[in-house]
């Protein structure tokens, strides 16, 4: 059994060596440590990877973070929710969000027209910024057909975009296909909706979109999902995997606990009852702020695995 | 200024006298007493209701407390995910789940054909058994017409059943309207996906519905919002209240908190920033379970407005 | 196996109502129901029940509970920080707190002489208010002898007030023992300290409180503990209950969890580890606010055991 | 206003580089980066600094990271409770803590003779191995005085141990004392309770050790607190530099929350009440956990200030 081993500061310590340590220190540090070897595990053993994200971890400085992935080839499928993705298209498209305090006084931001998203502020300006945009693109798909999949669309939009950070962008260039099932929550529901009223007949399918996150992965081939966060991402994540047997392996990062019964405080204990997780360093659930434990764990994988050349080469720019 | 009271225990105690106490009694009792007293008044002022929950909440009992809520006029529209709802139909027509461990053990459970949510546990057979029967809807409801909003499907459902427990039921039979931005994230999903294999031209409209929760309320009307946990539901209520000038009430009940920058976490004090709120009795934020704090803050909430009677008249069964 | 209950709202329903609901609806609900029967048990088997919460319950209203809890037999040893015990000696002396907001201004606060703790106030003159009381009882006590066990002195100063909702009144009357580890962990640390200066021989004596708390119970006697909160107050109960071979019975109701490997979070669960518990109805741990959680366990219990005569009698006032 | 920034992985990546990104990154990233740059600003401006911990902080292996803060200047003052000074001792003199699972079977465990502190575990054996080693420390400083207050004890306890990464041989070898103002809640409480039944005129003295806390500093002085956790260790350091006329800095990383109205949770904005902190950078609250968070945010810190020089001089080894 492995033992606790006192931490000490090196000057010049790198990631690296920082999570090769957390391995031997105690609590969640170690469950980090854990996630991390669980990802450089589905990623050598050619799991298909399903990486699922919340909103506000796109207006946070992961955005572009979540395109660097898609790019090294370490996300097959994304799941997300519509705001993230509207937030994507407002930074590729120039928009920049402002860092704040948790505490601010939100009448005050209000009557400035800012918006806060904990300690984050976007201006009511940047999503008035997408709209045309975003209805120009409508536009253009509308003339190529009448009905679409929510992936087609969002695969569209990121071919209409030119931002190496953007996770559309790079998601539409790397061939992998992202899923919102809740697609009109957000701004962007809107502008579907104010289209359609012109548009009678634009239809955006849904259903269609749940046999295509399906027919991504098959029963036989390796599954793994990493969850950050909860909400319907990571349930929508995990549900289309279990239909193709269950995953091989699952990586969860919550502030969320198991206590009340969601979704999004679930562990991945509740993954070996799918019947196809062989052992314990196939799963690993972390608790804590997703900005500062997912760029450790993801890290220190990087590193890993690019000492075994088995990431996607990065090409020159983009 | 009030001033914090000690709390004594009276023989035979209502749940009434017990909040009424909470109000000088510190922290959370505090904010729940605050939260029961924002929907009195929320109600009082004929503000319209939207009460969104989350999935595990449907599991739970509070699915016909729900109806119960919807049957009493307390709430004029339902935000909620489509796992509650496959959950409501399966209660409906006469499966049971029962209640065990938070700790139980998952590969056995799984031996057994059994899911935990929490401490709860669903059969497979419960989803199975509703297999035939949402087909069937699914037939009746294709012979009618092609393209269906996804509030229009769930009237239907509701219309179909005979429950008065069944939160379907229920806001079927009292023209509540209930929305499901993410209708394919579940079993339900699976089965559009099934059936509109077999008929290409079914198309479930989420894009319409967008329009219909639109034009359920409107700028002049007041509004309050009940959010139980997170989620795109919270969300979804939020958006579609602010899209019609912001709501005059807020009360969520919560337990996230708001140091991750998460939906299910934000505060009501955010809804300050929307410039309807008149003053601080008009929001409320608990954290805590919802199974603990929701039926306290409404029962007390139901007995002070039945003693107005406030209360929409309960006919005699049903 | 129990069935969930689908949660119905009955015009005047009690606290004993509601909780005996909460045992079929879910999630921590459950949890408190499980707790309510638990202490049940613990009183019906003749344990001897330690008590433990952390000062802001006492800042809080749940100070009078705890005296009435003291007074109906239901505690028979307390282990607690002594924050609470200088706001019990406050309130008994005539200071009132206040009702505030968890987001108050702390720096306009500051400047009105005003202490937060949480969403309560505390003025800074009923600091001051107590410090001759106390220098009046420190000289009182040195009169009689210059060694103190901490048990001693705070049974001395009970005896010396008179307020039937005083937890210092109530144990010394009852003859509880009240425990308090970190004696000097506040103002009344301080008072300690400045008559100690003119006092060179006064003497605190921790060491033998330890030996009175373990004396106060044997090996053969039957034990439970709850504990409010986490931080030392649980974790010496616990500590000594095991010292005397284990509780027998243990609930545990606190916001943390085990995550972080703190006693705060530190679940029941580990209570079976003792070996004496019998089996899983003698345990319980529910995560939540205390304010709200610990009433409606409580007062459930206490109808319960006034039923069938196993509270001790109220007397006339005091 | 600093904007928010897309984050990239780099190869090689130092965390003294990750951390600075962080500023930039978002929710707790970005409070744990003002974190760092709260300490290195407390250092600069020669605050004497209080370090608080719990003692589940000691069973992990922050235990050798803490003794190498004391050795590098980094820490003036120690706050923390007994059971991690009892661990400190184990492996001072050669125990080994076991690396385990927060879902290990309690009852097996006991049967071992094992302890679980959340994923770590401890043997029975450890406790057994330090009690010979204690009592003969005690007769050791009995024989040069009767009456001793608690840091004196844990003083002369350091300067019997020879490890360079335990924290009481750090602290006594750069004269930093160690506070513990609940000492006897612990194995070693049960130690000095054994040592006084034959030794009746020893005493621990922990009224004069709260005058020895109050006079390491002074008015006049710059202070900064870094409290790790909640607990007394927290609340004692805020108190006595309270009643030095308040810290200048604080700097506090906890799971709990401020919502219960805890110690633990109390954030830093409480600090700005005391009157001295001069603006927001002077203050940080991190929610996380310790074992993840602190080693980023200090050895960034501990980079920086090298960098500056000023960092006391690592001698030859120890």
């Amino acid at each position: 059994m492995e033992k606790v081993k006192d931490f000490q500061w090196k000057k010049g310590m790198t990631v690296k060596e920082m999570v090769s340590d957390f391995q031997q220190l105690g609590f969640q540090s170690i469950e980090l440590a854990r996630a991390s070897e669980a990802i450089v595990k589905m990623k050598k053993n050619n799991a298909k990877i399903f990486l699922t994200f919340t909103s506000n971890m796109v207006t946070s400085g992961l955005r572009g973070f979540f395109a660097q992935i898609i790019k090294l080839g370490m996300a097959d499928v994304i799941v997300t929710t519509v705001g993230g993705l509207e937030e994507d298209i407002m930074k590729a498209t120039g928009e920049k969000f402002e860092i704040g305090r948790f505490e601010a006084d939100d009448v005050e931001l209000h009557e400035q027209g800012v918006n806060r998203v904990g300690n984050l502020f976007i201006k009511n300006e940047s999503y008035m910024a997408i709209e045309n945009w975003t209805a120009q693109q409508l536009s253009k798909l509308y003339r190529k057909k009448k009905r679409w999949a929510v992936s087609e669309i969002l695969r569209e939009i990121g071919l209409g975009l030119d931002d190496r950070n953007s996770i559309l962008f790079q998601a539409a260039k790397n061939n992998v296909p992202i899923f919102c099932p809740a697609i009109t929550d957000g701004a962007f529901g809107f502008h579907l909706h104010m289209f359609q009223q012109d548009h009678q007949d634009f239809v955006v399918d849904v259903v269609k979109d749940f046999g295509n996150i399906l027919f991504v992965t098959s029963r036989d081939e390796k599954k793994g999902v990493i969850a950050l966060g909860g909400s319907i991402s990571k349930h929508h994540a995990i549900l289309c995997t279990l239909l193709n047997g269950g995953a091989d392996y699952a990586v969860y990062m919550t502030t969320a606990h198991k206590t009340s019964g969601s979704m999004s405080g679930a562990t991945t204990s509740e993954a070996k009852s799918w019947g196809k997780v062989k052992d314990e360093s196939d799963i690993a659930t972390v608790i804590g702020d997703v900005t500062i434990i997912f760029p450790l764990v993801m890290v220190k994988a990087f590193e890993q695995l690019e000492e075994e050349g088995l990431l996607k080469k990065q090409g020159p720019e983009k």
